[in-house]
C-alpha cells in the first residue's frame, strides 16, 4: 500500500520502519515541515522520497498525520479538502476532542479515523525513530462510528501490524483519560526536573544520586516542548482539574511531614501503593 | 569473612546474594525483626542461619545494618556498645545526619562506617532480593575521616565487590542532596499515584493509558511506606524546602496553561530539558 506520512519524527519514523518491515507499506512518501529533518528521514531510509503535500495527496492510498497537535487540524482539513474517494486518512495525535470537533461536518469526514497510539519515548525527530516502538502497547481509536467501516478496518489492521492492542473511546472521554493519566505524568516530571535544577546546584551530585529513583521519574522531562505545549493547551480544561488535585495532595503530603503525622503519612503512601493492583 | 546482616529485605538480601557469590562472605548470619521474613530469608538461602542480635555480635567480623532508618540508631548503638575491637560495622540507610549525630561520641565510633548504596527497586522484603542490584550504581560513604582506616578500606572493598562506584560526602550534605534529588522523586511519584487514583475512576483506562509515560513515572509510588515514612521524617527540613519549590513550580506551570502563555510554557519545558545534559 502506497502510504504518505506527514511528519517523520519519532512517531511517524518508527511507524514507517515497522510498516515497511512487515510489508504493509510498499512505498512511503514523506511530507516534512523541516527540510533538514526530511533529508535525515530520507538518508535513514525511513521514507522513499520527500514530496509536497499535494503530491502526497495525489499519490497515496493511506495518509498518516503525525505532526504536532497544533498543526493537526489545519493539515487534516487540507488533506480532507483534497482527498480522493478511495483514500483513508488517520492521525496519531495525543489529543482528540479539538480535532474531531473541527472536522465533524466535513463531507469527507468518514474517510478519516481518529487514533492515538499510546507509545513514545522522551526523544523526538527522525533520529529517534526505532523498531518496535508500538509493540504490545495500546492504540485508542475514537468515535469509530463516524468513520467508514473499511477505513476503520484498514487502520485497525495497520495498528495490529505494529503489534498494538486496540481500544475504543469517545474523543472527549479519551482526552479526559489522557489528561488524568498520561499528561499529568509528563507535567509532574517537567516540574521535578525544574525543581531539582533550581535547588541542586551541584551537577555531580545529581549524577551520583540519579540512581535513587530520580532518573526514571524525571525521564519524561526530556520530552519535546514543541510537541507537548500544544497538547497541554488543547487539553487545558481536564488538565487544570487534575493539576489542582495534584497540587492539593502535594500540599497535604507536605503538611503531614511538617506536622510529624507519621500515621497519616504512612496511610497516604499505603493508599498510593494501591496503584500496584492496577498496574500489576 | 563471617558477616551478620540485620534486616534481610530487599537491600540486605540482595547484598547477601552478591557478597556470597563473590566469595566475600564465608558465612552469613541473619538478624530479623519478623520471624516470617527471617524464615523466608533462610529458605531462599540468603542467610546460613538466623541468630539473635547478641549471637551475631559475638560471632561476626562484619556487621551490616539494613533495617529501616527509624530503627537504625537504636540498632547501631546496641551493636557499638557490645562491639569487639576487631569488628567493623556499616549501615545502608538513606539518611545519614541523624545517625551520625547520635553516635558521634561513642567510644567505638571509629569501627563504624556510614554508607548509603544508591540502589533499590520499588519492592521490599526478602522475596524482593535480586542479583546485581548494586552493580554500576553509586555508593556514598559519609564522614570517612571519623572511621578507622581499616574499617573504611573493608567497606570500600565490600561495595566494590558489589560493583559500585564510591563517592564521599559529609553526612548533612548527603541528606540535602538526597532530599533534593532522590526523596522528592519518591514524593512526586506518591502524589501522582494518589492523584490518578482519586481522579480516574476507570481502572481499565489506567491500564490502557499506562504506556503513555504513567507507568514509569509512578513506579516509585509502589515503594514501602514503612521504609519511606521515617526517611521523610528524618530528612524533614531539607524536604520541606524542596517540596515548597516543587509546589511553587507546579502552580506556576498550572497558571501558564490557564493563561495560554504558550511561549513561557515552552520555555519552562525547554529549561527542564536541561536535565538531559546532566543525565546524558
Amino acid at each position: 500500500m502506497k502510504t504518505a506520512i506527514f511528519g517523520i519524527g519519532l512517531i511517524g519514523g518508527s511507524a514507517a520502519k515497522d510498516l515497511r518491515a512487515a510489508g504493509f507499506c510498499t512505498e512511503i512518501l514523506g511530507v516534512g515541515r523541516s527540510a533538514a529533518n526530511s533529508q535525515i528521514a530520507l538518508d535513514l531510509g525511513l521514507v522513499d522520497k520527500i514530496v509536497s503535500k499535494d503530491e502526497a495527496i495525489e499519490q497515496a492510498d493511506l495518509i498518516i498525520l503525525t505532526v504536532p497537535v497544533n498543526y493537526l487540524i489545519d493539515e487534516l482539513l487540507y488533506v480532507l479538502d483534497k482527498a480522493q474517494p478511495h483514500q483513508i486518512i488517520t492521525d496519531m495525535g495525543s489529543t482528540k476532542g479539538h480535532i474531531i470537533d473541527a472536522i465533524k461536518n466535513h463531507p469527507n469526514r468518514r474517510q478519516y479515523v481518529a487514533s492515538h497510539p499510546m507509545a513514545g519515548t522522551e526523544n523526538s525527530g527522525p533520529l529517534a525513530a526505532i523498531d518496535d516502538l508500538f509493540r504490545d502497547k495500546v492504540c485508542i481509536i475514537c468515535d469509530k462510528e463516524n468513520s467508514n467501516k473499511e477505513a476503520v478496518t484498514l487502520i485497525e489492521k495497520m495498528y495490529k501490524t505494529l503489534g498494538m492492542r486496540i481500544k475504543y473511546m469517545e474523543a472527549h472521554q479519551h482526552d479526559m483519560h489522557a489528561a488524568y493519566i498520561s499528561h499529568i505524568s509528563h507535567i509532574s516530571s517537567f516540574v521535578l526536573a525544574a525543581t531539582v535544577l533550581e535547588k541542586e546546584k551541584d551537577e555531580e551530585a545529581i549524577l551520583e544520586m540519579a540512581g535513587g529513583g530520580f532518573e526514571s521519574t524525571v525521564r519524561l522531562a526530556k520530552s519535546s516542548p514543541e510537541m507537548w505545549s500544544p497538547i497541554f493547551h488543547q487539553n487545558k480544561n481536564y488538565l487544570l482539574e487534575v493539576m489542582d488535585t495534584y497540587i492539593e495532595k502535594m500540599y497535604h503530603f507536605r503538611n503531614l511531614i511538617n506536622k510529624n503525622k507519621t500515621e497519616e503519612l504512612t496511610k497516604f503512601m499505603k493508599d498510593a501503593n494501591e496503584i500496584r493492583k492496577i498496574l500489576k
